[in-house]
């Protein structure tokens, strides 16, 4: 077989860092920035996030596409996406620890009432406030997969009293687990720090909304680590002002880098975040993504292979 | 023996649930409040936090002093401390763990440069920085009592190279132990993130100066969950200045409630916390109380004497 042509895209990655790692694993691996493809027939691997639409199926003998983030809808926003295709998830530990020093961190800040210290810092006030311990405070993680099981484990760890919500049934040592539509209601109604680690697909987009605002206890607290279009932005606003939802800490948007004029950068309650809950490394991913070309080579599955109905 | 009388004493603890607290777990103890003493030569206990000088010694019949916190420098400020009275530390497994939540949390809040995405929101800028993991990330404990030892397990759980210094040498699993004079500035050399846990005693008051901070590689960050009396105010400020410290999170203060003019309360890189860190909770507090008065009925040694001598 003759060696691999990987044609690389996208906005925010460094193409030039990931062609040095790629190369430095895979000396005959043919690198290619998009710019760079004279002949779309020879690109057997596009490595991308948020590729513009068509510019996949203008590669007519792509055999893999990988994407550069955990997530896959910003590939699958391409309605011209060339459905015999594999796609693949980039599953790095370095990220999913990232992730959960992330989630570990925000929880901890809602958890020890950090806004509000921050808040009193700002006005000269003296005023401690009693409060729960980790395990008497009730954190829920909507998604199960890589980023939240871990994520779970780690304030299981701490002492939390946590449970987590998936579309199929999982278990979880240590994780109350509710799934299905019959049991969003359940896993809400006893959450206080509401944490989305979801995949983003028609099933989950607008799922934080007013709706699920109104089945959490008043005063709850929201971190969205999921995608932007998650979230329902009117209704957190509306949440914020009425006290259902008490802070709100948020580092994906529908458009990133989010607006100068959004009102989420000077709302006292909410906490942006440039999208850095987990990076991604050149690197560390790179070594995934080499396994990954391994495996098209010789033929074998890919453990993080996205299932296209499913959209993760 | 004829029931025991205790004389409840400080200026921030709240009398009444202490008094209820004692009253349902020992029915008979003779419970007072300072200013219902008539009798001093009755007291059998004092209960205290900052006792103000010769209260102690005007109690002839002292067997047991028995302090409100985990520190006892609040106690031997009095000169005319009855140097043949015991005096016992509050040790709470429920303190330990508020103090490991909010350690936890700070040194997370540094390690993922919180404040300077902080100060990125105010100014409406989205900038992402890529930054180590926590496993490439140095935290040192001073201090590994039961709150220093209990701090560096989580975070040595969450994955950070994790040291420790400690006047005699410990030994801690995972933890790189440093102790004495000499294994002072290997310790410090070494650490990027700084938890000041000590007991305040002469020998730690102003341990952090400039001399230490010099001692740091540029841009460290601090946390003092101490006391105020460790801390060189106006060597922070300076290092703070240069960029030897980058920033700053203390939660203790020589004198509390922070004056309202005090220029930490506005400092952009100093994070002030109203002294929250491992509030006493007279709920699981009493419990700790009332066996160290059957351990003073029996003639039991006590675990958490203090030695007068080292003063913790």
């Amino acid at each position: 077989m003759a060696p691999l042509t990987l044609a690389f895209r996208s906005p925010g990655d460094h193409v030039e860092k990931w062609r040095a790692a790629l190369a430095s694993l895979l000396p005959d691996l043919n690198f290619l920035s998009w710019q760079e493809v004279t002949d779309p027939a020879a690109v057997d691997v596009a490595l991308c996030w948020l590729p513009p639409e068509g510019w996949l199926s203008s590669l007519p003998n792509l055999k893999l596409v990988h994407s550069l983030g955990a997530g896959v809808d910003h590939v699958l926003l391409d309605k011209l996406y060339p459905a015999q295709v594999p796609l693949v998830r980039l599953v790095d530990p370095h990220m999913t620890r990232a992730m959960t020093e992330y989630v570990t961190f925000q929880v901890l800040r809602l958890h020890l009432t950090e806004p509000a210290y921050r808040r009193q810092q700002q006005a000269g006030q003296w005023k401690p406030h009693t409060q729960p311990r980790a395990s008497e405070r009730r954190v829920g993680i909507l998604g199960l997969g890589e980023l939240g099981a871990a994520s779970a484990a780690s304030l299981v760890d701490l002492g939390f009293d946590v449970a987590g919500w998936s579309r199929t049934p999982k278990t979880l040592d240590g994780v109350a687990c509710f799934s299905g539509d019959d049991g969003f209601q359940a896993f809400l109604a006893r959450t206080e720090i509401l944490v989305c680690l979801l995949p983003l697909t028609p099933a989950t987009e607008g799922i934080l909304s007013a709706a699920a605002f109104a089945q959490m206890p008043r005063g709850a607290g929201l971190i969205n680590v999921g995608r932007g279009r998650h979230l329902v932005e009117a209704d957190l606003l509306a949440a914020l002002d009425s006290g259902q939802v008490s802070e709100a800490v948020l580092d994906v948007f529908p458009k990133e880098p989010l607006a100068a004029d959004h009102p989420f950068w000077q709302h006292e309650r909410i906490v942006v975040t440039p999208h850095v809950a987990a990076l991604t490394h050149p690197g560390t991913a790179s070594l995934i993504v080499a396994e990954n070309l391994r495996r098209l080579v010789q033929g074998e599955p890919w453990p993080d292979r996205v299932d296209l109905a499913s959209g993760y």
